[in-house]
């Protein structure tokens, strides 16, 4: 039977699986995230185990190089985090085993699930947009990631500071400047002394993130024109923010330009907190055709 | 001889004009825009002078239908300009003459134009911001026209107020919340009771203006990551804007993320005010392979 790997490769953990010719899942592990060489010696031996994969899509937190003109294409780019800057991750795959590789953002696997679950349907352009310890969003235009120069980190787009936040802000390069400077999970928290999971619906850090993500919306509406604009990561996991976002973004909007119904529009994730698996999946898939 | 035709469809006037396989100009000339079947009529009555054109690319002021699927494809949308909204501009002119058409919009067309410029450099993806009466923008991606749910008016994204600037804005939709209602030529006339033309070099204007179109420089920069972003429209032929821009820009985004030398990167338009009628030449060609 052929199988199909993915590699969801986040800051803190990597999450590997293994599945069917239906994407049917038929194996998952977690390794926490350590060094490029360490981490990565772990991934292929948990591959080891599995003698017939057709393809593998990898999913890698940022930045990370997708031009495959250049030089340093599947490497991990300038980054903090330590053992990682400059590590060739693709490279250390292939050289493990020569198949072919899928290899993108964490934020374009997830897209690229979200994406594929609406396959059927109208959607031809979508943002996904996650909202977490980082904000960062994966873009889809006509069917194709979206990539140029480099790949996009559309969490540091400007925005309106709320009047009522007078929070200086996350960002370590731009601080209250862009949307990941006010609107990130640690941002929330930093701002007001407390998680973004503890606070109460009722609380008016609600009302600002809305704004903010609002806003959001409105920029990438207007440059994009998007079908779908899907809200991932942990501080969407709160019910009382979505209705919120939507509020807001007709009131930024002001009836400007026809979107879809916002409640089709602006939404939370569908395939929940397998997306990012799935897209590795998928993409994995469409290197084997590529190949 | 072959040739093409051009219709470069502006707000105040539509500019006509004919060109030879090589793209050169063989003809042109200049009608004022009235309402649209008076105005389509004398377009048509001007190429009716000639009898061998094979394409004419069409490029229109906005809002307009670029959805093929659309049973309202080639109109002219909800505009307050009178005798435009729900035209049939497209059709119109298909049933003067059934030959093969590309119809876009204005900024499109301009952004083709500078995009085919350096046609044969690295530049895959290109951002055309026009600021003159307007702000707009065409958006060119891995060489193909952006377009979703409607095309882009990225002119409306969200900016941050300059803290200087207390002016209400001009946009009719977002006031002072958008770019255009800030940036645009008859903001700035209305911001400081003066023309944009006549304000001196020294003038502050010249420094908000400058904060506006970098933090739209970067938030297309982050979205995008397009390998040029070109200035157009009236407001940038003033000399002092582009540098002012340009050390505005890496100011604001203090380091973060990797582009083209600035010098490459925010440019004035290398077609000067001929964008417009060569990408309409260089898409009626495309438009003939097409058909
Ligand atoms: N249910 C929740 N409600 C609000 N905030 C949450 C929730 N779950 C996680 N978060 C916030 O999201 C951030 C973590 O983001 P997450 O997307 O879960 O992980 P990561 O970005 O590290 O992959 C933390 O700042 C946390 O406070
Ligand atoms: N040389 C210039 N310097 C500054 N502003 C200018 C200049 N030329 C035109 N403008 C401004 O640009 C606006 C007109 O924009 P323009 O792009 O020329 O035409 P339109 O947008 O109507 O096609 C006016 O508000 C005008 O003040
Ligand atoms: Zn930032
Ligand atoms: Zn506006």
């Amino acid at each position: 039977m052929a199988l199909l790997g993915a590699i969801e490769a986040g800051g803190t953990k990597f999450i590997l699986a293994v599945c069917d010719e239906n994407f049917n899942i038929i194996d998952r592990t977690v390794v926490p995230t350590e060094d490029g060489p360490t981490t990565l010696a772990k991934v292929t031996t948990y591959f080891d185990q599995f003698d017939n994969i057709d393809a593998i899509g990898v999913a890698a937190f940022g930045p990370v190089d997708l031009n495959p003109q250049s030089k340093t294409y599947g490497y991990v780019l300038d980054t903090p985090k330590p053992g990682w800057a400059g590590f060739d991750f693709l490279g250390y795959l292939k050289n493990w085993r020569d198949i072919p590789y899928y290899w993108t953002t964490d934020v374009n696997g997830s897209a690229w699930a979200e994406y594929r679950h609406g396959a059927n349907s109208e959607v031809k352009s979508l943002v996904y947009l996650t909202v977490g310890t980082g904000v960062g969003a994966g873009i889809i235009v006509n069917g194709q990631i979206l990539s140029g120069f480099g790949h996009p980190e559309a969490g540091h787009i400007i925005i309106s500071k709320n009047p009522k936040d007078h929070y200086l802000g996350h960002c370590p390069f731009h601080h209250d400047r862009c949307l990941e400077g006010v609107a990130s999970g640690p941002a929330m928290e930093d701002r007001w002394q407390q998680s973004a999971k503890e606070l109460a619906d009722e609380h008016m850090a609600w009302e600002i993130e809305a704004d903010y993500l609002a806003q959001a919306a409105m920029t990438y509406t207007t440059i994009l024109r998007p079908d779908k604009i899907v809200f991932g990561g942990g501080v969407p996991h709160r019910e009382v923010l979505l209705p919120l976002i939507r509020k807001r973004f007709a009131e930024l909007m002001a009836g400007y330009l026809a979107t879809p119904d916002l409640e089709d529009y602006l939404v939370p994730v569908a395939n929940g907190d397998n997306a990012g698996i799935l897209g590795c999946f998928y993409l994995a898939k469409s290197a084997m055709t590529r190949a």
